[in-house]
């Protein structure tokens, strides 16, 4: 079934001007694949005009073509606010040649211009060293997405959309995207979606039939099934069905005409007269062939309509005459002489449909977001910060604390709505829930009367797919507003590879004067590897961190605050940085409160310092030892350690070193938080023994030292892959971090104890014995460590 | 709708029977749950009676004790061969009691015998320290499918399903599993499954409505939009509903048999009558409530029906009284007595309908794979090896050369059907085409003329979805199959978590006597960090093998072969091991041929090893400098930089290590393949400066090899995160791999060379700065880089 048969809706001039425009983009995203000079074929095309080295996919690149072409007309006529997420891969030639003949590309980058000579830059820069790469792109103007790594293009839409009423949101899936697990997941956004606060999502699934090598699934559903899967997803779906240019802009406007009809009757029915039912929303199916205009068969074998119109459809063109003279006949297909002038600007009937200022897609500011961010109206930390008269007598659950913080955010930017906390299904299991006394969570399916906290305006968004809040938030950040994403430390890992595409978009921004910094992505990692009492060993991993120090250091921030005044310290802190994204791994469980909070504000500030208070050293030489530690867990056990060794060894001299930031550990010179080495030197001494208790695995601290002076005395401590359902006490014995294991160590690594302490020594193993024995028939932790507190 | 007003299918009797099956496995999940001690209930319920931490989930385990129980009876019925993947989280107690029930938990773990004493030892040991986790896990009888991350168990069931025509998988999914995107992907597994040589799979879709906090999006969809949903996804629903356990009883066991039906009819019709039309194959919806039969109102709030009973619907049972009353109601509400005699054994009723033998779902052996698992036909390497007369003589394709390798493993399988290769949408892309020649793409979903190498019946597996690919995959592994992924290197970050659980459950097997070893998972990563032409930054990531490396060392392998014989050998290697994770990294681009097969074999059997006839040492002391490499691009890079050396600095000794094997650089005890002290110091020196060029993040190296004699002088050049679309020696020199930065620092490294080597240290700055006004220009590599070849 095609909606494509309806009566005419543009007049004969209007579909030969969208035309116009869209043979001028197929032309332009043509030649940047193939040409090297001779843009606009003034002379006859030879091979030298060719570039050497033929990158590039041309396949995608009509379909978008024709999306962007009737999205001007559609923005246009309505002077609509909208931008669009361009999600198939390697779609960068269809969205620059989009851009360039809009005026945006000049203006992003002037010496691009809108002429011949500009026009010839174009084609040279794309795909070639140093130039623009073949995916829409963080060099891409109107782009919020990277079509590189698939799968994120809808979640990506949502996020845009979510308190940004105004604007639409279109969003172009491929067929090969929409075989993804995170897209799948993803057309479930509509039951989160405000209509009264938010903006609208018109998803345009461009069906051009392959991949790679491949069909794909939703282009060979059988009849049917395909309206089936998307009315099952809550979407109205809207057919363009073609292969003839005319027919289908016809369709396609009146698709288009169509859904941003409905949409508004939505949005005024929800707005405007109470509406609370879940409208269905619509969406278009565009089903063009792959490659299509392109050369329908090259060397006797079908390309047009295949999946060998993926990529460069004639490849020989430099070396094989015929290959050559079919380039020049499409190039000339296009009827370039029609479409730009002598001096190679565009013709008026190209731009006739396209709009202006930002209303462009290539300039809409919601595509660079940091021109709309504004500071979050941060609260007075010492309002929540928790009284600490003296180390180690209160404890408080950190990310409870936090919740309280995050609840007056949420009341402050009631108004503003621009900021998000995401998280999949754990806000409250994270103890964060004070948030709700702020606002609820997101929610537009059908609730019931025992249901708590559903919101169809709430600003606390849940669902059980890590995928989906990392995508819905990366598109909130990236339109211009912040947010938070708490989660299980070991399941983040299921982001791994969306982060990193953020990361690299982050750092690509970073050297693009035009894009404006964006709020940080800041990620809260709880429930970690060393809390896992009910879940065991499948959700014990603290490798996210490493996961995140191998990108690039100007873009990546690890801190481990060890108690509830340092966490606030540092969610205050990241929560006001830019174009990071910060990851805080710290504990929900009930955690003694070490400094106060001004001594909080300055701990987190050196990022890594010495506690006098827990250490016994005099001041007047190097210490005897130093006992570093970064995370809760850590922190304690390095403290009771130190107890144990005042109490025990008390001639011993100890120093206590806390880290918060994990990257000062790292030379000053591979990143910008880096200690220079005198400092580094000056916490951790010339050639003393350093146990190190960390939270993660324990190579990762040497990774981080390596260079450092005193590298050799480094011995650390940390999660050794060694895990199960168990109590916490019994998982730090398990993986040699627990407090008489550290002491062993000190014993064991400080010169001249050998002896002297071996009945400590002796003490200490005992300790761990009793340990064993007590476990295995009581199946709690022993009462010297559950009672444990911090004495001086 | 439901069906479950369907006529009445089972006499009283039958109903009864399945009632006391299923209250017995409640009462047993509970007593998992709360249980210390009184397990028969012979004495009032006491509060020490009750363990001390109270861990586990009530919320899903009546629900699969239901599955469990109507499986039972149609196992019973038909004689069928049928496993069940357990998809929701923590259904540990309610497969647990089931497998305690049937007597395989007793022939797996003799000490639990099915008795009182055993009852009370099966209670003690779930959540406890040093017992069984919450979860569906390795430890289970029965199981193939952790429960701990959610997402796979549909993929789990199609990958048990291929290949094993006689084998029915049921697969409970869960509805908070049902949100997230893997899960969300693998529906159309459906387009994938061969009704001829494939058996089939029964999806369970449990709509409990809850999650840990909130309502669940696939049990709140308006009238009909579920349904549109599973139609989209080409199954046929069945549905039963309800919370009448007698009236759930008739409508699940008459869903069960009419699923059952079809699947045989359909099967039948494929088989014996010719059909291809894919069929609809059924599934169940099963809605009934979370933690149904468990508590309605705890302390005034409704718990039964509601997330409040997704974890311990009782938590204070041990302080207050009023939950310790309402514990024991609970527990007697299933009527203990009549269900197990005074010995604590089942009574004859309860276990009427109970399979005997491998029939049982604890003991089906396709759930403990390693039993069925036959070795791989190996063909002989030395009819795939490349000849190699002399060292970089000739250049080859390593990924083209192992599908030759690969398409003589699908002949040599084509009748045992146990090898598929699965990739997505890459495996022409990478090189291995060379299989279609031997078996096809599998495909059930509609075909046109026009396309090439599509199969119903063919045994490579094609998906846009790494988590797919991978999901299917560890499925026919764990069932005894045998398997290679080959992936885009960046894009298997797409997968870091989904081999954290494999990874994890690898580990925990091996320490269970009663699981066979199965076959290793092998990633081939292909279309790697160096070779990005065409798409730059975003398709440039290294990590997966940091990723790995931080896992158990039983049970990861990484491998980098430099040419097409290593990687024949290393292919060879690990398609023939057990029980790992496997990471061979190697390159699709012609590659120079370094070694002939005999010395790949020995190279590989070594892991790590000198290249005599590449460098100059003459073996009378150790040499100047050691020119270290891993990695094809880092391998071509350090022997261009030998050659330089040998041309320019003849008086310089120099040798060459190639390490294959990366796990060789760790010491011995961290890993199985770590190299004893003796044998690294005499490869890498005592004293004299490494450079090590390696395929990654150079810091790697350093975390692996920071203990070693000679770490101070080791030097690593690798991939910094500088990436872009640009020629394949660009990305070298921007992230200074390249063989002039390494013969630079040969020069600055070896003592007494800054003088009398300043001009050759010019020489390369000077090559350096040709290369880059070459490649502004002209967009290719240089021609005596693009050229090269070893010469001796």
């Amino acid at each position: 079934m095609s909606d494509a048969d309806a009566p005419a809706l543009l007049s004969d001039d209007e579909v030969r001007a969208l035309d116009a425009h869209w043979r001028a983009a197929n032309y332009l995203a043509v030649g940047q694949i193939y040409l090297l000079s001779n843009p606009l074929l003034t002379e006859p095309l030879r091979p030298e005009h060719v570039k050497p080295r033929l990158l590039g996919h041309w396949g995608t690149s009509p379909g978008l073509n024709l999306v962007h072409t009737h999205l001007n007309r559609v923005i246009q006529a309505r002077d609509l606010d909208a931008i669009c997420v361009w999600g198939p891969g390697h779609g960068g030639p269809a969205v620059v040649a989009n851009s360039w003949l809009e005026g945006s590309y000049t203006e992003t980058y002037p010496d691009i211009t809108r002429d011949a000579e500009g026009m010839g830059k174009l084609f040279k820069q794309f795909s070639f060293p140093g130039g623009v790469p073949s995916h829409v792109a963080p060099e891409t103007p109107g782009s919020i997405h990277e079509g590189g790594e698939l799968g994120y293009a809808l979640s990506h839409a949502y996020g845009a959309a979510f308190d940004n009423p105004d604007l639409v949101v279109a969003c172009v899936i491929g067929d090969g995207e929409a075989e993804t697990g995170p897209l799948a997941a993803s057309w479930h956004g509509n039951k989160f979606l405000d209509p009264v606060n938010d903006g609208a999502v018109l998803p345009i699934l461009h069906l051009n039939g392959y991949k790679i090598a491949n069909p794909t699934v939703l282009a060979r559903l059988a009849e049917g099934e395909l309206d089936d899967l998307l009315r099952g997803y809550g979407y109205d779906p809207l057919h363009v069905t073609g292969d003839d240019p005319l027919q289908v802009h016809q369709a396609m406007a009146a698709a288009m005409d169509t859904a941003l009809d409905r949409i508004a009757a939505f949005q005024h029915a929800a707005r405007d007269k109470g509406a609370t039912e879940r409208p269905r929303w619509p969406m278009i199916v565009l089903r063009t062939p792959k490659g299509w205009t392109g050369p329908a068969t090259v060397d006797g074998l079908p390309v047009e309509g295949t999946w060998r119109a993926h990529q460069v459809p004639l490849p020989e063109v430099r070396t094989n005459p015929a290959h050559l003279r079919q380039l020049e006949e499409w190039l000339q297909s296009y009827r370039p002489q029609e479409l730009f002038d002598t001096g190679g600007h565009p013709r008026e009937q190209v731009l006739s449909a396209v709009p202006g200022g930002t209303r462009r897609l290539g300039s809409n500011p919601h595509t660079n977001g940091g021109l709309l961010l504004r500071e979050l109206p941060m609260p007075d930390l010492d309002r929540f910060a928790v009284p600490v008269d003296k180390p180690g007598a209160t404890l408080h659950e950190p990310t409870r604390v936090l919740g309280q913080f995050l609840e007056q955010i949420m009341v402050n930017t009631a108004e503003r709505r621009d900021f998000r906390l995401v998280g999949p299904d754990e806000t409250a299991s994270n103890r964060l829930q004070a948030v709700y006394d702020a606002t609820g969570k997101a929610w537009q399916a059908r609730t019931l009367p025992v249901d708590e906290h559903l919101d169809p305006h709430g600003r606390v968004m849940e669902i059980l797919s890590e995928h989906t809040c990392q995508g819905w938030l990366e598109g909130y950040l990236l339109t211009g507003r912040h947010g938070l994403f708490s989660c299980y430390e070991a399941f983040v890992h299921i982001v791994d590879s969306m982060v990193n595409q953020h990361i690299k978009w982050l750092r690509t921004t970073r050297q693009l004067s035009w894009r404006r910094p964006i709020a940080s992505l800041n990620y809260l990692l709880t429930s970690h590897v060393w809390r896992q009492d009910h879940n065991g060993f499948s959700h014990q991993d603290p490798g996210f961190i490493d996961h995140i120090l191998n990108k690039s250091p100007e873009a990546v921030r690890v801190y481990l605050p060890p108690d509830a005044n340092t966490l606030l310290s540092t969610a205050d802190h990241v929560l006001r940085s830019k174009d990071y994204v910060n990851v805080i791994v710290a504990g929900k469980q009930p955690c003694f409160d070490w400094l106060d909070m001004d001594g909080a504000r300055a701990h987190c500030a050196r990022g890594a310092g010495i506690w006098a208070w827990a250490g016994t050293e005099d001041g007047t030489r190097e210490p005897d030892v130093v006992l570093a530690c970064a995370g809760d867990v850590p922190t304690l056990e390095i403290l009771a350690a130190a107890q144990l060794l005042r109490r025990h060894l008390p001639q011993l001299s100890v120093r206590v070193v806390n880290v918060v930031d994990l990257a000062r550990l790292l030379p000053k010179d591979e990143h910008p938080h880096g200690m220079p080495d005198p400092e580094y030197d000056a916490l951790f001494t010339h050639d003393k023994p350093v146990i190190f208790a960390y939270h993660g695995y324990p190579w990762l601290i040497h990774r981080l030292a390596y260079r450092r002076t005193n590298h050799s005395e480094l011995h650390v401590r940390g999660y050794k892959e060694i895990g199960t359902t168990t109590t916490p006490f019994d998982m730090v014995v398990r993986n040699d971090l627990d407090r008489y294991r550290l002491v062993m160590d000190v014993i064991d690594r400080v010169p001249g104890l050998a002896v002297s302490a071996a009945p400590v020594r002796q003490m200490m193993q005992d300790a761990r014995q009793r340990h064993h024995d007590w476990i295995r028939v009581q199946g709690t932790d022993l009462p010297e460590v559950a009672d444990w507190a911090w004495q001086r």
